[in-house]
């Protein structure tokens, strides 16, 4: 198998987003290896070494994709046995010129703690886990976007995605079965109506969920899970609240199809 | 100021990224536009639109970071008033020639619910909530790794983006006041030492912290940070438990470094 290297000074998420977003696109299989912090020449000659028994035991030479701008680091991992993708290189360029002004490379430039939206971001875990599954009625107030929706259809995963990657202040509330006999929207939530961002799930994959949690109940029958369902979109529908079903959906799809819908500003790009 | 948008078929999440690592290089502020999910070739019209207005208004070509691979829509985008940096145009040639096979390129290739890691950082999610801040010691041995360390050193954070970007089952247990007159490892982490990563912070940093939370209080006197401190970093360098100090690190690069010290297996890339 083909082994592809994700290697930065920093964290190299930048380097492994870069990687896997090419190699995505190939039908193949690879052997993905990460190295983050190379930011000593030290370091820079051991990763070469690294990346060269790979190149010689497998026969084939590596996938190396970094993000280098300190010269002498790179000058070090450019030679070794791989093949070298560094995107930074081809951009820094034009958009030069573009702008008109000259780059000015330091380390660790991205996804550090030195981003005045940092924060943020650890203010909003905090009123998410403060926050979630109904636990905090009273702070809604200071909520961003309160997601709504029966438990299990992604509430609690996507508050989270929501704080840590972008600030954003996420409560969220679940829809319970004693709710459902006569479903109205809870009182409290009136005042924040606009806040509200509903999740639905198609009522075969809530089962399935509920299932691995709770097997054979009455929680995860599938009258139950229908029922329901249909219960929230139909209060979705005559409230005029947006909501999205996630059954086929990751988190990150969830977070920016939110984003999209509501226009929330993010604290981080 | 300069207006710069992230375009895509899907999350927008891989253009944001590169866009970002490239402008963070420039010691300037820009306006930040992301625009997800447009995959109709009328959305890709809008989203010209959207980008000539600003290119009109401004007087300034807006910068244009996207990863289409759809022809259509790709050359809608490109023909808009934008200065336009696609890295995947740059870089599939040269990789298909390195394997040997031709690109697929489809739609929401990254970011997606079709990744079969997907479960894992879900079950990672809930496995963390579920044993945050040593709410639930008995379930130690299913962890991937333990963070310990004093309150409001970063553990809770920390566990959270392990689980939701890497599926890491991420545990973590406060070293709480009681536990410091007689510094000892607890008797439940005893047999789990291995799983074991420490967090500490600079004392200063930990009251400002605290202080925000609690003013004035025992827990958030500079008396008490600095022994709490001492005590944990004592017991990890006797018990020869590796730990970092947070205080200049984002929640990224935390996890990066705890990554990069114990080898932890990541469920995505």
């Amino acid at each position: 198998m083909r082994t592809a290297f994700y290697i930065s000074d920093g964290t190299a998420i930048t380097s492994e987003v870069f990687g896997h977003a090419l190699l995505s696109l190939f039908p193949m299989e690879f052997e993905h290896q990460t190295i983050a912090f190379v930011e000593t020449l030290k370091k820079a000659k051991e990763t070469k070494e690294i990346i060269n028994k790979v190149a010689k035991s497998s026969g084939q030479p590596p996938l190396v994709f970094h993000t280098f701008v300190n010269h002498e680091i790179r000058e070090i991992i450019d030679s070794c046995d791989g093949v070298i993708y560094n995107f930074l290189e081809q951009f820094i360029a034009p958009i030069e010129q573009q702008l008109g002004i000259k780059a000015k490379p330091k380390a660790h430039r991205t996804h550090s703690i030195h981003e005045n939206t940092y924060d943020y971001r650890i203010d909003a875990v905090n009123y998410a886990l403060a926050n979630d599954d109904g636990s905090n009625i009273a702070n809604y107030e200071h909520a961003d976007v309160i997601l709504v929706g029966v438990s299990r259809s992604g509430k609690t995963p996507t508050s989270l995605y929501l704080a840590l990657q972008y600030g954003i202040k996420a409560a969220n509330y679940p829809f319970i079965d004693d709710d459902m006999d006569d479903m109205k929207l809870p009182k409290f939530l009136i005042p924040h109506k606009k806040k509200l961002f509903g999740l639905t799930i198609d009522p075969q994959r809530l089962m399935d969920i509920r299932d691995g949690r709770m097997a054979n109940s009455k929680y995860s029958s599938a009258r139950q899970c229908r029922m329901e369902i249909k219960s929230v979109e139909n209060l979705y529908k005559k409230e005029k609240i947006p909501f999205l079903n996630t059954t086929k959906f990751s988190v990150e799809e969830i977070t920016a199809k939110i984003l999209s819908v509501t226009g929330l500003h993010r604290h981080k790009y």
